[in-house]
């Protein structure tokens, strides 16, 4: 640790995990979920994926203290089918139930040829590539998707309805990280547009509508109005999907829902998570995915989804990360 | 059957099928298959899907009389893995596969909670909302995608390799039709752009880009260039998803591949398709998802996918089609 001259706080990418440790624990967690979430933020700011890092930490301390959040979560997995885990998250952080349920899935998608998780009474705040990486870094195909709170119209509307909801999916393979890609159902996250409001950008066309369901590109507005879905009314298709994938099919809570009983306390709401896991069971299916690779890459410009965050750890392993002074007291303990 | 003053012929929805039948088997199909593709060619017609609809034909009858096509393909199912129904198209279109497989693979999914078919050797033609509201029909979520032919960039890259690649999800109800969605991965489907072509007219910005990588509104350009994924590179990652699962995954031919296979006789080249189904096990799940269409409904101007098309259905029950004379001769036997 060391402060900087212009108000920043550096530190080593080894001091992160500790420091997120010891403000979880201080705040009600047990040393298990404490590490299970730190361990989640140490690998987004090894990423270089600092908005899902340490600038995560407030809002996960807020919910232990607001008592919403169990910090002493003990998930329950259980086989429901044949080739479906349920896993209760105890009202506990999704990191610990994410790494207990990773190996049961894989193995029950082996036996089965596919299979699913469905993962209630949790919360999320972290970024869903940690949950299908680690699932393809077990041999299997993964995709993973969560709802939230309002933030996209259906398509035709103009008031917030569904979640920005994520869709994460990873393919293993061999000699190389698997490919892995994870993204909103929103042109750009919630977070984005409030850096952009606070540092006074525009934001690009379509991006948002404003309260009264008219395109801007203030950001300001858009917070009081509604981001947009990719690609018109076929990324609303996507949200739409993910409410009832996480959502109803597994008998947890949608946007609208979780939105209208949470706390506010500045965490994540109560919500599920859909995860399914395919055994590619012939070992000729990841080599012909090489030749699909081989091409795209043969393409000037073009690279595979998450060799830019990877391409990112060595200078942050190199030269570690800054994050403001008053994120870092509010870590301090 | 009646020839109108503008040159186009008039037909009652009940001629549709008859007249597919017969071209169909008069190009090599026994009646089995004949049928089936036939029903589908109806159902796109019933629904004022007249791009899925006889203007397919000459697509279809190429392939049979050029041979690529099986015409009298018997498919053959067998259970791979216990979630996995492994489906052999025997080189026919994918219609019949499809009428063979949906009992039995959402038999599966209420066995083992999920299932997926993997469908190999076959030909698929059609919109993929058949097949999903077909299983969707029978009580089970589903969720289909199949590659085709280079159309669409990677992301960052400007040349065709990805196929448009559609993803259908349909989702059960009680009382109602299934919610369904069916959308290709690129802005505008490559039949919309001949169209434009054909009729002189611009495309939207953002639906192509032309031979070296340009942006450009002009139709003509588009077809020497490439189409565009929806929402830019979170399209090209779901068609990318797509070649893996309907491709690599089920060892089938991905688009770049089948293209280079393919004898270019006008109709589709040999392919893949993934289907997935999972069994809504409780009825609360059912009843939960009916909550947030109120919600979709409830906002002004939306409605629910696949809502638009069904209401066109009374129209053309009451008025009948028309298609252009030289595709109706090319049809009549």
């Amino acid at each position: 640790m060391k402060e900087l001259e212009n108000g920043k706080i550096h530190l080593d990418l080894q001091e992160v995990k500790p420091l997120a440790v010891a403000a979880l624990q201080k705040a009600g967690c047990n040393q298990e979920n404490a590490e299970a979430v730190a361990d989640c933020i140490h690998d987004a700011e090894r990423h270089g994926a600092h908005s899902h890092g340490l600038f995560r930490m407030p809002g996960y301390l807020a919910s232990l203290k607001s008592g919403k959040v169990n910090g002493h979560a003990n998930p329950r997995l259980s086989k429901s089918r044949p080739a479906v885990l349920a896993v209760d998250g105890d009202g506990g952080y999704a990191p610990l139930s994410h790494q207990k349920l990773s190996e049961p899935l894989a193995l029950m998608a082996g036996e089965q040829g596919v299979a699913m998780a469905a993962l209630t009474n949790t919360f999320h705040f972290a970024a869903l590539w940690h949950e299908v990486e680690r699932l393809a870094n077990l041999g299997v195909v993964a995709l993973a998707c969560t709802a939230f709170k309002p933030a996209l119209p259906p398509a035709g509307g103009k008031k917030p309805l569904y979640g920005t909801n994520p869709v994460a999916f990873a393919w293993p393979r061999t000699g190389n990280p698997p490919l892995v890609f994870d993204q909103a159902s929103a042109v750009m996250a919630r977070g984005e547009v409030m850096i952009a409001a606070r540092e006074g950008h525009e934001l690009p066309p379509g991006a948002g509508i404003d309260e009264k369901g008219r395109p801007t590109t203030d950001p300001n507005k858009v917070l009081k109005g509604a981001l947009l879905p990719f690609g018109g009314y076929k990324g609303a298709s996507i949200a739409l999907m993910v409410e009832l994938l996480a959502g109803a099919l597994i008998g947890e809570r949608m946007s609208f829902e979780a939105a209208s009983a949470d706390n506010n306390d500045g965490g994540p709401p109560r919500g599920g998570e859909f995860i399914l896991a395919i055994d590619p069971a012939d070992v000729r299916s990841l080599q012909s995915a090489e030749g699909l690779f081989e091409q795209i890459l043969s393409q000037q410009g073009t690279r595979l989804p998450a060799d830019g965050r990877r391409n990112r750890c060595s200078e942050v392993a190199r030269n570690g990360i800054k994050i403001p002074k008053d994120l870092f007291e509010k870590l301090a303990v």
